[in-house]
């Protein structure tokens, strides 16, 4: 490691009672190379003091506001203040937040979807630049080990050329109308205000991110049949998608938050003209090879034969498991490596730079809006977009 | 069993090199209650002989052509003649030979898809009404006892409405432009005279019948996007599907033979609003049953605590595992004791009545030529059917 | 094939409510080219000859005792009398009934475990080799095609040297006192005089079986931890082993019957010093092949790249699976095809003698009875064998 | 959390090159509630400074013996100085420095197996009794949220009495001499004096305590099957034990580090008189129940139907998997929240009590002894055992 101390951060969002607040906190903390050091936990301000009490943090880093901490940590010297955010709130306050601490000179962690609009999106595209700063979006599930395997095998030709691309996305949770119980996460993640969209925004997302981060190509065009089943939902929570890609390929992309028994059942498969593979988060481990003349492979984790993007985004031998949390903290490992290489006035590794950019998240923005779109007219539309690079 | 003896039957097609006719013969034969007797195994009298040998029928019994069998069979005393046919030649024939036999008094079994026009499919129907003949389409999957277990559990109301289907059926063996090696089986099911579609007739009609025999839902619309990845290949190879139940469930339907790695890969995946099932055919003997509040259920064929319809499609104890005959073989049995309590002038029991119909074959038809036509509209089309009933 | 008509056989045993009868009878038909034509299904004449009505036999030749039908089939006319006979009774009566068939020339099936005496399997021994007649015992296990690919992998070197091999054989369907209830299968599976032996005779013989026929390895010793669990039974239950083989290789081999919620779960792992591989026969289309370096594989029943002794074992496409009775029904096939080389005057394909013999009967008989004496004295045994050979 | 600070730990052991001290500092950073801020890493002080500077700690706490370290950390005011230690070091070092820090009035957290002999085992359990410090041992596979949920149905009463355990723990990263590579993993876990015993104590104790966390039982007696497959290696590769529990039941245990293609398969099968369970390491999110009659079920880590002791040990929604850190930092989770209680002067809840203790150690120490004589002596041997208790 260039740099000999922890990186610091901050935490906007994450309060009691939310769920992705605690796994990016697990997923910094995991290697020790990462502390957290303040935090605007929650809007209201007794919260956000009580969480900060809870996180064992100094009262003084705590704030009642991401203003307050992105003005007050940017006063602060450079040997204390944190080097990176990361936004955990509702999606809507994505882009104000993101604005406010790249605007202060900090880095940035933010989870997805980036934007609810297309034009916050590229807008922070822009900011990036101007100001210089790194930017990772946690599309987590791109860092698991075996994904990335499967991202270096299509990269290394073993499938061939590309044709088909199958990617789902089933849950079952929001199958009855959780959101008027008044359970938190339903709530906001239900309220197109806050959410801008639903499945495909929640989940959809992350199906959409894992088939590029995998096979590197881009959507050609779409035609979605966007469907809400729970009486009184305001946004869509069931999305079923034919999609082309620019190479020619074919695919279908889904996403539900209805279908009920599932839990998290994000799979994809990749057909190719001479090989073909699946990979399921639910058993993340394992990578299944298929050829047309022989034996099925199941390439697993932790073993020498993996491609090297895969190895170092492992930390157990094969057989000891690793599972969301690794992978999620294998973001933050990539981000904090390239973070430290500049801090020290260093190169990055390539390898490192292996994490979900301000353009990705610009990007899945784009595929959300065009999926509702290609939904509400009932047609195939066009689905190629550039976002606006660095 | 109310006829003691077994039926007779003969069989057209399935001479050497054919696939499906020999999976006939050994369905129909697995039980001990259907005799082959007869043949017109081939379009080339010499190859129907000598397969006739191989088969050890009587030679007299082995005809030149199929019009040869119907009429010389029919001119049999009834204490000999063949009970009904088995067709199982190429798709374009179905129809000229169920005609021919139908019209000469004999009951059918015929293959899928049943025409490759919906005129010829239509007019079917109304041949068996008006001869009152008995016919089976061996849509086989059909016939597994963990399909029947679903379509119980369905029946009984144990997974709510149903909110959506997702069958798919990925095959790879014809990711290649094998049609032009010779290769037998590859060269008529991509020629479209001899087989009306590729993968959509194939194989995406076995994944239709499956969708609304387990459910009894009938499609209302749909959106097909269809391919042909094979150069020089004249039917679709790829097809791709979003559709629109009458009852409101929406679906993903898909047909793969290009799908480099996959073997036979049937799998059906149906959501209600209480609870959701999946099966796939190269593990048939389980069903998953998932809940939103305990645990899965994995039912496992042989078992009492089964549906009937489940526990009689079955010949062995748990954990003996059956499989693709044995289910094929529920076809012809269900078939065959129907026939047999006709002729010994009885009402067939209700469980008995269990196969697929002429009116299935002309809904799979019309699904057929339903889906090529929005695939080449690149539109949503209307597919609302109903069969001319007996 | 080089004898152009079916076989003829008749049948010993399963009458009405027997199990493995049908299962033999439906094994026989499968590929159309053995029939059934005279039984003593049961030793009731009355029962015989409703079942024979069941079969659709010839009344005639529905016998009431097996000697009846010993002596009357052999009288018959050459061109009409059976070939050979299946024996499918309970155990103890395997040796009476292989005896008079053989002293009257006929060829034998016969169920497992051979007898329930050591003295009578080598004198079976003698009587196949002093009459010169064909014997299968029916271990149908070894039928299955991935069996076989995993003996050819065996032999061919890929595992290298064995060093362990782990067998597994739990049922729970007696793990109640279900032989009071009446239940008939129970019933004489529990009775020492009937079965000779409990859960070791019924599937622990299988298991040896299983591990000798994949890696040609014998016994040398072995350690036995004998139980009965279930109050009032007369037999064991249930049979863990510790064993050694002559190569140095170790092993565990367990056959229990009380298994709770097991149903007939069959397995093997068999480590070398290079490969290791693992098949379960609830999921018999599938072979594991593990490596210390590279991907695991999965082999699948059906495909081209399987050893020569899979592919000819196997009938339908890769994908549609096949299962019990189909391995079941390759026993009979081989035996089939060796006995019409020898009827035809030719030699049989080596590939055809793959079937086993009355020398695996006997060494399965001393297995059992050696693993009950260990048991019995709480100590590790010599288990090495040489049955009488031909 | 009744102390509104992180607890503060120091590490002997867990140098450059070790493989489990990584494990327990992430484990032990996961939750945010333990902190490192000491150590002596390594025998040579040299490599304790790098990892310490590695590990970005204050240099003044990174020691050159752990003797040094307990002596002037005891020295340090309450307020700064660690509250326990964790021993990561090869086993023979376990009781030396447990014994020091125990004295020195520190907590212990220490790794398995506990001791290589017998004496120290039972003179920590003495010391930690005389001395009142907490000591936890990581035989973290009994962290897994499903085993606790396993053990939660058992106590409960599904499975009825317990008949049959089988628990299995086959790796092959033995199979060859690796530790004559300089691997130095292999050569420590093979080396008599450092390690104690082979794969029984690596693995082997695992399995035990596994088994016994589980069911609660107690070992009856044993018999076991010892091999050193590998030449040149110094202790045992492959354990084959057959045992006896005092309720009755019986069992298999096994462990083998020479099973290639094995990874770390660590399963337990569990069968009682109503039903039966099973559990697998490398899938450890599924806990599988099977009943005579009824389907089986599949529990799924993340659910509300989960007993208390599994849903508090699991941290993420059901579907996000969670794996072997996971259940690591459970260990360390439940003794630092027993430990924070006693700090505070509260009584401990008694769900954190979960941890295996100093008399689970000497428990496994006795196991691994008892097998390893009943190996040399080739007998069944007593295997009751009864640690000093608290």
């Amino acid at each position: 490691m260039p740099l000999s101390r922890k990186l610091r951060y901050g935490m906007v969002g994450g309060g009691p009672g939310a769920f992705i607040g605690a796994v990016h906190r697990k997923a910094a903390a995991l290697d020790g190379e990462i502390e957290l050091v303040a935090g605007a936990f929650s809007s209201d301000p007794d919260k956000s003091r009580h969480m900060g009490a809870l996180l064992h943090l100094d009262p003084r880093r705590v704030y009642r506001s991401y203003e307050e901490m992105a003005e007050k940590e940017a006063a602060l010297p450079p040997e204390e203040r944190i080097d990176f955010v990361s936004i955990v709130t509702p999606n809507h306050l994505h882009y104000p937040i993101a604005k406010t601490f790249i605007e202060a000179g900090f880095h940035v962690v933010c989870d997805k979807p980036m934007t609810t609009t297309l034009e916050d999106a590229e807008d922070l595209c822009r900011l990036v630049a101007r100001h210089n700063v790194l930017f990772a979006l946690t599309h987590n599930y791109s860092g698991y080990p075996m994904v990335k395997q499967a991202r270096a095998l299509v990269q290394e030709g073993l499938l061939g050329d590309i044709r088909k691309i199958v990617v789902e996305y089933p849950q079952g949770w929001l199958a009855t109308p959780l959101e008027q119980t008044g359970q938190k996460q339903a709530a906001w993640r239900t309220d197109p205000r806050r959410a801008g969209a639903g499945a495909l925004g929640d989940i959809g997302s992350h199906a959409e991110h894992l088939a590029r981060y995998i096979t590197g190509l881009e959507l050609d065009r779409l035609c979605a049949d966007i469907t809400t089943f729970v009486s009184g939902r305001q946004v869509e929570d069931d999305a079923n998608l034919l999609v082309h890609y620019q190479n020619g390929a074919r695919g279908i992309l889904y996403a539900s938050q209805v279908s009920v028994g599932e839990e998290n059942n994000l799979r994809i498969r990749i057909y190719g003209t001479r090989a073909s593979l699946e990979w399921h988060q639910e058993e993340p481990n394992y990578l299944y090879v298929r050829y047309p003349d022989r034996p099925e492979e199941v390439y697993k984790r932790g073993n020498e034969y993996l491609a090297p993007a895969a190895r170092r985004a492992s930390r157990l031998p094969a057989g000891h498991p690793e599972a969301f949390i690794e992978a999620f903290a294998n973001i933050y490992l990539n981000f904090a490596r390239t973070l430290k290489a500049r801090l020290a006035g260093e190169k990055p590794d390539p390898l490192d730079l292996d994490f979900p950019t301000v353009q990705d998240g610009a990007r899945g923005v784009h595929f959300i809006l065009t999926a509702l779109e290609s939904g509400r007219r009932r047609a195939w539309v066009d689905a190629r977009y550039t976002p606006p690079e660095a």
